[in-house]
């Protein structure tokens, strides 16, 4: 019997360093919002999504790159010289398809720019955790789940999502991780009630002072776009 | 009323420059075992134990110092130079009362050199829980429980101890950190069988192949040591 390939998880970006990202398959987390706006994006039919970290990149992007759209929120406010939020409820169809998003967030894009030599990069959100687990289990390779954290603090939901991928597809990995573990146990304490789960949080709470629990509701949805955003260059695409 | 103050949870010394130490307590939790073997040195009237990094300055510092031991292990065995391991069993009454234990260790050893102007640095166990507790409900400060971890890498068992203490006192402190909400939620997981929970996670599993089964259940009883190690220049005396 071959090896299983290893899978782990990465609480945060700070602690990125301390895993072998060579030849595996990255899972960017970024619960709420940018990975659950990514897949909405593309299952809306945009034809990329173009993640960018900074305000001015994307204002430039912007204006270069034909047929897209701005997108990016700072405080729950789109950001002055963007066109739209990053809602995931902002994307339909009726406006997206077609297009490509030049989206700029902060944590997902740091991670998804700070990671070297992965044979594949993905997104995963609980909007397309099914996806995400077949794929991963397709390609047989080493898996790091990273988890997009808050200015480098290790958040609740990020680290819920990997336990939710650990659950479903642990048992065909080794995992010999202990971050592994607690995201597995909290998924499972959490799975009952994700949203109420949730609510004590930081993000939660945060972001909830902006109104924004429709948003909440949505990213806390399983499955609703069955999908893999994949990284072919500086975008993502639909893998599968 | 005046404003509780905060506490937060660094799980990992890679983190720690995400939090604010400064007129802090900070909590050194090295759980396996390094602070459990230091609470039971001084239990059983050490004078006081000199933690330091490397094995070199253990042998030095073991020649220096006057009426101290030297205690160390790499991989479950004794260092060689060094005359003692760094099992909490092995340091009974009869052998250590009255004298100094220069203490190599590497993860709790590092973070604790790490922590910068914090009020007081003192060091938590499964083995003074309740000392620590009452330790950091009568000094009124802001606290961080830090975690040693494994040469950067969360884990469970410090995890699980930091989501103890934040289960017993977080409600007379401000909690808006969300690795303290999942290792509290652990934490209550684990209460019941706390060494049974401990048995899916890297360390035990590494500690138990050298035969350390006993050193592992040692560090899993509640409040055995009384007493809570207060760093004092580079000396853990007991604060009380």
């Amino acid at each position: 019997m071959d090896a299983l390939p290893k899978l782990e998880v990465c609480l945060s970006p700070a602690l990125l360093h301390l895993f072998d990202t060579n030849g595996a398959v990255v899972v960017i987390i970024d619960v709420f919002r940018a990975t659950s706006t990514i897949v909405a994006a593309l299952h809306s039919g945009a034809q990329a999504v173009i993640p960018v970290a900074s305000v001015e990149e994307c204002i430039q992007l912007g204006r270069s790159v034909p047929n897209s759209i701005t997108g990016g929120e700072r405080n729950g406010a789109i950001i002055p010289g963007l066109q739209h939020g990053n809602s995931p409820l902002e994307y339909p169809a009726s406006f997206i398809a077609g297009k490509k998003l030049v989206l700029t967030t902060t944590n997902g894009t740091k991670l998804l720019h700070m990671v070297e030599g992965a044979a594949e990069i993905i997104t995963g959100s609980f909007l397309n955790l099914s996806s995400v687990c077949e794929f991963l289990l397709e390609r047989k390779l080493p898996v790091v789940l990273g988890c997009a954290a808050w200015k480098d603090r290790v958040n609740l939901e990020d680290m819920l999502f990997a336990g939710a991928v650990v659950q479903a597809i642990g048992q065909y990995f080794s995992v010999d991780c202990d971050s592994a573990r607690a995201a597995r146990q909290l998924y499972e304490l959490a799975k009952p009630d994700l949203l109420g789960f949730l609510k004590d949080s930081s993000h939660y709470k945060r972001l909830s002072a902006f109104g924004l629990e429709k948003d909440l509701q949505y990213c806390t949805t399983l499955d609703l776009h069955p999908l893999v955003p994949i990284l072919k260059g500086r975008e993502l695409v639909v893998a599968r």
